[in-house]
């Protein structure tokens, strides 16, 4: 069997390959157009190079495995008519961005910013203030595989988690799930108010006026999803009226960020320029995902993990 | 029965002892010498206030609570003759010591003094140098109630503990455990080296020039024990020569750090002022150990939690 990467991966991973799966034919060219397309069953690919042209060429193709979330750009009626198998990597950023979300709240929390800046004066200042995440609660608003995720952790430091979606079905690691119905009502419980909610229709500027003046003074706002949940004007006003504590912020309504905003200046604001999904091992991961269907694969088992319905696009 | 409080505690949780406890009553006076001693059968103290004099007045004392983790101080073999029982808050220090070297390993896996410094400059760079905690390995000196709680949570975060002891006993929340005698020899495995050890015969400059060379250079020191588990000027050399990759400190040979140490300037240093420990909850958690015990003394079980044997004072 012939396996196609269209992108780089280490010299040492490329050995792994090779000594775990002796059977296997592995070649690794980032120009898709100057391999031998006709002679891959497998390509492994971000997705960008699939176009209609190559898809022609790919004769002998079965499987394509997608090393990142979304396939909406790919030629996806012509993969459905062939019966080509696609499986992407759902939830690779779920670790990343689950130790992004924890390791902000325990640096507010422990007082790691304060404890930078006297170092930066040589200053020994033991007086700061500090707290303890064990015992608090969060408000997990998109109790998916990363809200899911973020829960575990939340729950392994004592911590109540409150998940919130659509319909109020019970989500994993969500001590409860409520409804987007209830959350104004719950508000006043949260230290946390935590969203990794995607865009949609029913998300978008969700967050108005009220769900601020509902929190407690000292929540903390974290929005890991999309930057349309709230309106900055309402999150500035929100931020220097003291209806809450901090916000931790990696998306924006407008990204990146405008130099102009007034968030930059806030002291009870945490810019991350949407990097809590990046991570140094994601290729590694991605290369988890595909060595364990590359097992099934082999095997004869066509219901791998993670597979992509290529008429539904997810 | 007549319980005293030599140290303040807010009017909230006054109330929640006297309805919690309603065959009880509740007195609080920080000046032991002004209140009715001889009336009290429990004495709930931070220790410090307990002479010889105030004992022999405290002739209904049976249950001496005391919020803090030593009674060196107090007439331990009195309240030994008068079988007068002591109770005290050993392990209290471990969820805000295991919050604080979560977060700082998080803070700096995720790049966060990074990104601080970022938001200062009003700068959107996305190309921050992140990696991710799962999948490491750590090694933890003293695997005892503070550090088997940070194994704990390290091995939720995916992280494979190695716990390191006199002994090599098995220790919990550690996938294995190791003698110091074999340290040397496993060093090289982990990324990153925690140490919560006090200062004894054994440990004291433990770790000599040998321990850092064995290290991986991107590996992460973090002394939150004692100070003198390895010479200031030997952990200098490690971190200017790349013997390692950064160190996190919260003690110190001599603390305060001196203003003219070189670990202010190095840019791989984390200096935490001894306040790991510290935690805006410490009452609350000390009224924890308290009202559990208070339970079992109002049902005639003087089989406490935290016991202190007053001929050992531990």
């Amino acid at each position: 069997m012939n396996v196609l990467f269209t992108f780089k991966v280490k010299a040492e991973q490329m050995e792994n390959l090779t000594s775990r799966f002796p059977g296997v034919q592995f070649e690794y060219n980032n120009e898709i157009e100057e391999a031998q397309i006709d002679e891959f069953e497998v390509i492994v690919t971000y997705g960008g190079d699939i176009s209609s042209a190559v898809l022609k060429k790919a004769t002998s193709l079965k499987w394509l495995m997608v090393a990142s979330a979304g396939v909406e750009k790919m030629p996806l009626s012509e993969i459905a008519e062939r019966g080509i198998v696609i499986s992407n990597v759902r939830g690779i950023h779920k670790t990343p961005m689950a130790e992004s979300v924890i390791g902000h709240i325990l640096s507010l929390a422990r007082a790691l910013p304060s404890l930078y800046e006297q170092q930066k004066r040589k200053e020994w200042n033991t007086r700061v203030r500090q707290t303890e995440l064990r015992g608090s609660t969060a408000i997990i608003l998109g109790p998916g595989a990363i809200g899911s995720e973020i829960g575990r952790l939340l729950q392994a430091f004592g911590v109540r988690t409150i998940g919130c979606n659509h319909s109020g079905r019970p989500a994993e690691s969500m001590d409860e799930t409520i409804q987007f119905d209830n959350l104004l009502e719950r508000l006043p419980e949260a230290d946390y108010v935590i969203s990794i909610l995607p865009s949609t229709a029913e998300t978008k500027y969700l967050l108005d006026e009220r769900y601020f003046m509902a929190m407690k003074p000292t929540a903390t706002f974290m929005n890991f999803g999309r930057g349309d949940l709230v309106k900055e004007s309402i999150l500035i006003e929100a931020l220097k009226n003291g209806e809450i504590g901090h916000a931790v912020l990696d998306v924006y309504e407008k990204e990146p960020l405008e130099a102009e905003s007034e968030l930059w200046n806030l002291s009870n604001v945490t810019i991350s320029p949407h990097v809590s999904s990046h991570s140094g091992k994601y290729i590694e991961r991605a290369l988890e995902f595909f060595t364990e269907n590359l097992e099934k694969w082999q095997n004869g088992n066509v219901e791998l993990t993670n597979l992509v319905d290529p008429e539904k696009g997810y």
